[in-house]
This record gives structure tokens, sequence and C-alpha cells, in this order.
């Protein structure tokens, strides 16, 4: 498997792009985004938890019934949730983008990104979605991207490319995601395309498998959106066999939807609101995965552990501490605890008990901008990791005054 | 019922003192504090609910064990928890104290805050206990108020005093929490005397039932300690009859314990790591006791919540994701949502959409230093309060580097 660049156009058949249509009043920021596919293509999504959720998300998930799809409208600066007209206003969208495409309105998927509760018109999309059909491209990958995103402050995407029978098959995806950030058997607004050819069940069972282990173990803040969504486009103009079940084509267009998926969620955790670095816990040994992933998630989302990240502060006992309210049936006496980064690794706590470390060389790796917590808490083969980053002035900044 | 001063010294018998010891470096600040009732006391307490325990906890709980106590000895600095030799040091503390005092070991509740995971030895014990023994006094509360804080920067005392059959009876206590602070079945060290005659399990009804309503209640950062106790000792010296079981004098017990236990939980909140403000939220309507307090719970625990609060941002919509996510079965649609504050009361959500208000109005009420934010959610009777704080640059400073 190789990574290529491209994002949701790596795949055969697929363009994109995004513009500025008025929903933000910052004219120098997309705020609408269009993924189109040349052919009819399997579809399936998953969804937040929240009992509050997005009009978009009702409207996407009844167009989604048939397990087909065509394309993809987003919109950033309003998230179109608790208006009283959302629902209009999701079909409206909808309707005007299958018009503009000459596709069946079912066939589009909306959703919408932003702040909670604000009123919000169908002018900005009327004027926008014409301009966005014409600007549909091949390159237009960057440009919907940013038409995503919120406070994020890079752009997210990942392309991979492996072999199905011989034939090159192609999977990649764009994410926006930065605060607000605990996803809860869905997550962040997340496109993927590729052009495998595979029935509708079979990409959904991938999906949700891949979604529990890549977007469901990252936390920004414990905050589970209203408005999460993972949706993926499979067209089949790679030209491989239609995969109808769990054999090895199954495997590689898991192993494939997996990069790209985990790639994302590194780059969503990394990117989280005010960070300056992306953790990720991995636990082994516990008696199954839920319990692994339990301890991973608990300790990736606790505060005190994410401030101390940023101070570059070997402060173990917050690991510790997490993992013994994480809820998990572990044995305390079985932990031990290592931090990991480029500039070395450190054992800090063995058999539930603190062991000498040097300070200082604690600090030097705790100071990179990538660190691996890792922890072992039995004996099993068993393992999960986590995706989160750390907590700063800056998440108190960002989120202090967001709607201004 | 009338508040009084005096903490813990506040009801007849019991004396305290605090004293520098040498577990903290800085000498200018109390590490060490002693509790003591003249008579033996019908005693109880609750623990936190962590896998991984403070020494202290277990030595405790079995001195419990028959519901009586004398002393409590409690050390800040060291939270002599994940320490190798932590239960011989706080056992070896608590002999310390019994014979430096006359009574039994088994009579002496032992507690510990601080880092977890640090070595510690038995000399500071040994060297301040048989101080903190001469300096016992009816002015002592201060002394060892001051000795068990940590983060805090205020000192948390409520007493009150009230009738029961006549006679006058006095419940105080003292608290520290700043950081750490989620309690969970338990919570952060807070100790309670009082002079009211009351038998063991009566007195462990009231403290739980009390700790449910109140401690469980709190949340600063999410993180559930390794360390939090609470724990009452009732000396009898009030005069009324023995409270054996669920009578009138066990309701008015009971009205005073929460008073001081309500009381205590606000100043804990307020005083959370870097907070600016107390957040106070109020759910009514729920189908029961459980689900209000969810939801409450989920509102004050919201790390964007929270951010908002600091920067008086009446952002509800993120109000309403936190009521989605709780996990309370509620109907989004009959949600309504208003924020006061002593600058005025305002509604900003009505059956789950947003309804018009002034910016300049909501920015006025939030910029004090005490929040309420008001919630229904259903036609019940059934009401629930939780405690919080905003979150501010200076929890992210304070807890980057705890350690040093």
């Amino acid at each position: 498997m190789k990574y290529v660049d491209g994002g949701v156009c790596a795949a055969k058949g697929f363009t994109a792009a995004g513009t500025h249509c008025g929903i933000r009043k910052n004219r120098t920021k997309n705020d609408i985004s269009l993924i189109f596919s040349e052919r009819r293509a399997s579809a399936c999504a998953v969804y937040t938890q929240n009992l509050v959720k997005g009009a978009p998300i009702e409207v996407t998930r009844k167009h989604l019934e048939d397990g087909c799809a065509q394309a993809v409208i987003v919109n950033s600066g309003n998230a179109n949730t608790c208006n009283a007209n959302g629902v209009y206003i999701a079909e409206e969208t909808a309707k005007l983008t299958s018009k503009a495409l000459g596709i069946k309105t079912e066939d589009v998927i909306v959703a919408s990104t932003g702040v909670i509760g604000q009123q919000m018109t169908i002018d900005p999309f009327a004027a926008g979605i014409p301009v966005l059909v014409k600007l549909l491209s091949k390159d237009g990958c960057d440009d919907a991207t940013e038409g995503i995103m919120t406070t994020d402050t890079v752009k997210k995407q990942v392309a991979v490319e492996f072999e199905i029978e011989g034939k090159k098959v192609r999977v990649g995806g764009i994410a926006k995601g930065s605060g607000m950030i605990h996803p809860n058997m869905a997550t962040m607004l997340v496109f993927i395309t590729t052009d495998c050819a595979i029935v509708p069940a079979m990409l959904q069972s991938a999906l949700s498998d891949c979604v529990r282990k890549t977007f469901n173990m990252i936390s920004v803040d414990g905050d589970t959106s209203t408005n999460d969504m993972v949706s993926v486009l499979a067209n089949g103009l790679a030209g491989n066999e239609l995969i109808t079940w769990k054999n090895d084509s199954y495997d590689a267009f898991y192993k494939g939807l997996y990069a790209v998926m985990e790639g994302l969620c590194r780059k969503i955790a990394k990117d989280g609101e005010g960070a300056t670095k992306l953790i990720v816990c991995n636990v082994k040994g516990g008696k199954d995965y839920e319990t692994c992933a339990i301890c991973a998630k608990s300790v990736i989302s606790s505060s005190l552990l994410k401030a101390a990240m940023f101070g570059a502060d070997a402060n173990w006992g917050r690991v510790l501490c997490a993992l013994g309210y994480s809820g998990a049936d572990i044995d305390v006496t079985k932990v031990s605890i290592a931090f990991e980064s480029s500039a070395g690794r450190i054992n800090v706590c063995k058999d539930g008990f603190g062991i000498d470390f040097s300070e200082d060389n604690a600090k030097k790796i705790l100071t990179e901008n990538e660190i691996l917590i890792d922890i072992t808490v039995g004996d099993s083969d068993f393992s999960a990791k986590a995706f989160g980053c750390d907590l700063t002035y800056d998440y108190v900044r960002i989120n202090g005054d967001y709607r201004t």
C-alpha cells in the first residue's frame, strides 16, 4: 500500500470544488464544498449518537436508505442544528445540488458544521451551488477541504493506493474537526471516496468497524458534537470484481480504508483546538479489545494529563489515575507505563508503582510534538490505540469566544 | 438553622491544629493537620471509586469497620498513592497519632493529598505529630484547613447550628480540593464534625445520601481522584437523644449535614483550579432524580461550555449539545435554557430551538462570578443541581507543571 495525493479526488471518477457563498462573513475563506462521482456509487455513513442532531443528518440518513449516492454538499460556518427551519434548509440544499448536477435528489449527501442554533436562509446555497458545479475538477480537493474547515488550522487529507486482484484501487478522504471532538459511534465531518467496487452492505461493515477503531478513539475535549458524520462513496471504477462478502478483496479494501481513517484521525487529533502536540495512547494486555479501548480513551481524555503533556511534565500518576477511574476491569498492580517520542523512550511505572527515572530525559522526550503513552495492563494480546492532544492556553482562548 | 464560624471546631468537644512538618519544601505553608474529639465518636466515611486508591484509604477503611473514631490525621504535599511502602507509612502515621493522643490506633482516620507516586518516609510525621497534639485548640481550624490545601486558593469551612428536641446541635466541616475533581460516589478530602448523638448506621445513611446530591455533583476537570474521602465524626456532646432511626431528629440532622456539604461544594467548585467563576446548573422536569443529575453534571463538565463561561459567551448550543450526549433519556424538543446571575436572567432556548435575545444583556449576566444555568427538560417535579467552574488559562498553567 502506498500513500498518494489528491484526497477525495485520488480515486477514479471523483471531482471536487469549494467556494465562498456568504454563510461566513469572512470572504477570504471557502464556506461550501461539493464532492461528485461521475458514476452513482455505493454509499454509507455513520452519524453522531448525540440526541441533539443536526438537520442535515436527518436528511442524509433518509437519502442513504437505498445504499447509493453520487454527490456530497457541505457547508461550514453554521451547523444548521436547532433551527426551526433546519430540515427545510437541508432538503432544499439537496434539491439545488441535484438540479445543478442533473442527478436524483436522493443521491445527495448533505452536511453542515459551525455554530449551533444560528438562523440561516437558503440564499447563500442558491448562489453558491451553481458556482461549485462549474468549478468541479480533479484538482478541487484543496478548495473543498478549505470549505469544510472551522477552527482547523491545517487541511486534513489522506489517500492510499493498493491492489485488489491486480487492479489498482484508491481510497481517499478529507476531514474537518478541531474542537467538540469526542466522537461516539460516529465522528466529525469526514468524506471518503474510493473507486473500489463493493456492495453497500460490505462498505457499511468496513466503515463501521474502522470507525470504532479510529474516529471513535479520538478525543480533543470530551464533547460529542451534534453534527458528526463519516460518509464513504465507492463508485467501482477501479474495475475489481464487485466485493459482496468478506473475502481477501474485502480484507485488502478494509486495510486501505483503515489506513485512510487512521491517517485522518492523527491529523484531527494533532490539530485539536489549541493543540501543540499529538498524544497517542497504546494500551495492550487487557482481557479484550474493549477493555484496552476504554483505558486508552480515558487516558487521552484526561484534562490533567493533557495539561501535563502541554508542560512536558512526566506526571505519570495522572495516567494511572485515569486508568483507575476509566471503568475498565483491570488489575492496577499489573500496570506498566512508558513515554516515547522521536527523542527516545522512558519507563516510569512498573506493576503499579513508580520507578526511578531521569526527569531531564523525560522532559526531552515529552518536548517533541508526537508523544506515545505506551501502557501494559496485563498479559493478553489485545490492544487498542487512542488519539488526543494536549490542553493549552489557546484551547481556552479559542473557545472563550467562539461565536464572534 | 444558622451559619456559624469555627469549621470542624464549631461542634462541642472538637479541637484541631495544623503545622509544617517537612513533607512540602515550602516551609511557610502547613502540610499536616489533626482533628480531635474529646469523646470517642460515631464515625463513617465514603471513598473514591477509582480502582487506584491511596494507601491511607485502605487503612482508614479498616479503622472505621467498628463505626467509631476519635481523631483525623491528614497530610498534603504527597498523596501516598502508588508507593511501595504506602500502607506501612499510613499505618505508622496512625500509630504515632494514637500514641501521642493516648487513644486506640483503630480510632485514627488517616488521609493524604498531593502528588501520586512520590516516595515518602515516616520521618516528617514522627516530627510533626507530637507538635500537632500540643497545638490542638478550639481555634485551630484555620491552621488545620491550611494543612490540607494543595492548589486551593481559599480556606473552605462551613458550619451550621440548629436544634434537635430543644438541644443546640452543630455540624461543621472543612474541605480541600481544586483540581482532579469529578468525584464518583465519594469526593475530595472533606472532614466533618458534629456534636449530634447519632448511631453509625444512621450517620452513614445521611452521609451517603448527602454525598450523592452534593459532592458527587461537582466537576472541575472530569478527573476522579485516587484519594477522595469524606468523613464525619459525631461525638454526641450536644445531648440530644441518640438518633437510631429515621425520625424527625434524623431529618433535622440531615438538613444540617446537607447545608454544610452543599456549602463546601460551592466553595470547592468556585475555587476550581484557575477558575474565575462558580457555575451552578439546575435541571428540572426529568423523569427521575438521576435523569436530572446526569443532565446537570454533563453540562457543568463540558470543556467547551466551561470555556464559553470564561469568555462570558452565551453559546447555549453547547449546553444543548452536552444534554444530548449525556446519556440521559430526555426529549430534546422539550428543553428550555436560561442564564441567570445577580445581573439578571435571560432565556436563550425554548423547546429545543434558539430564541432571540440581547447579546449585550447576556454578556452582562455572564460577566458575574456566580452563574446559574437553569434548564427545564420536561414537566416532572424532579430536579438536580451540579456545581462546576469555568475553564481558564490558569487551569492550563497550573497543570502544565504541577509537580515542580
